[in-house]
């Protein structure tokens, strides 16, 4: 089994990325308290090539040291914006007509498998706080919340472990199904 | 929508999980350099009951700080072994019966997503350097590799985030279809 080379992995330029059509799908960060998992959701954001990224609250902005420690380059290829206000976000995507889920345990929540992501042509999700979640206010302008069903002795996964499952999975059901 | 509290998330004890079947899916880490990423792992096999990590080559072991750090106690639930030559466990765990595939981006990989999870029991998969990938050696011992599809400038996704999303994608292959 031979491994490809740089050419081979087909990677896109900077430019072609830009112009590339993108898999309609938003993150928004809502006070990420860690730069480093800021920075793995811009990469998982490249591979992905995701529409854009909102930073909201305290969540840290490009150019930062620990951002651009696991972002690797993406930070010059991905669409991103900083944003006091998580809730005004979710508000203002939902009046663009995006479908905007919060990833958090709630009651009824919806499971990740089960996600009809062909309810709308353009998705946006909210991720937040390692402590302590997604804002209650955020949730509150959200349609909904979707959960990564866990089994173990924590419920918890790292946040950009969680943002990397979310969006394989957005991307699984957009692209290949 | 009212986040559940830690009673409703039905967190398992150590020795309830200690007990509790698992799915038939084994990590092996095959000269990680990061022990974040390692912890990371540990934390992401608790989330989904994985039946056992190997950590293999250069990959640190518990008890290590950095493991500690990401691991969130997971080291403590999550069955694991040290050994020398990721090869040797890949042959090893084949005849056992297992199917033993690398995350790994090579001539003719399979796509995550048409991975047939059914076709046996028992799998393992195969995770390597950061920099370098799965080790030749290790390669040569596999059924096959596993590709996640990427679009960007990199593709390159952090270690620990594949690992979810490889976990997450056999989860729901063997779990929920």
């Amino acid at each position: 089994m031979r491994k490809l080379n740089m050419d081979e992995l087909e990677r896109l330029s900077p430019e072609a990325f830009r112009d590339k059509e993108k898999v309609p799908v938003i993150l928004i960060l809502d006070d990420i308290r860690s730069a480093l998992n800021v920075g793995s959701a811009f990469r998982t954001a490249d591979a992905f090539a995701l529409e854009k990224i909102y930073l909201c609250g305290i969540t840290a902005t490009p150019p930062h040291r620990e951002i651009l420690k696991t972002a690797l380059g993406s930070t010059e290829t991905v669409a991103w914006e900083y944003a006091e206000n998580a809730a005004e976000i979710a508000d203002k995507l939902r009046n663009d007509g995006y479908q905007v889920w919060a990833v958090e345990q709630v009651e009824n929540s919806q499971q990740l498998q089960d996600f009809d992501a062909s309810m709308s042509p353009k998705i946006a999700v909210v991720f937040g706080n390692e402590v302590n979640g997604v804002n209650d206010s955020t949730l509150a302008e959200c349609n909904g919340c979707l959960e990564i069903p866990q089994f173990g002795t924590k419920h918890s996964l790292n946040v950009a472990v969680c943002i990397g499952i979310v969006a394989w999975e957005l991307v699984r059901k957009i692209n290949f199904e």
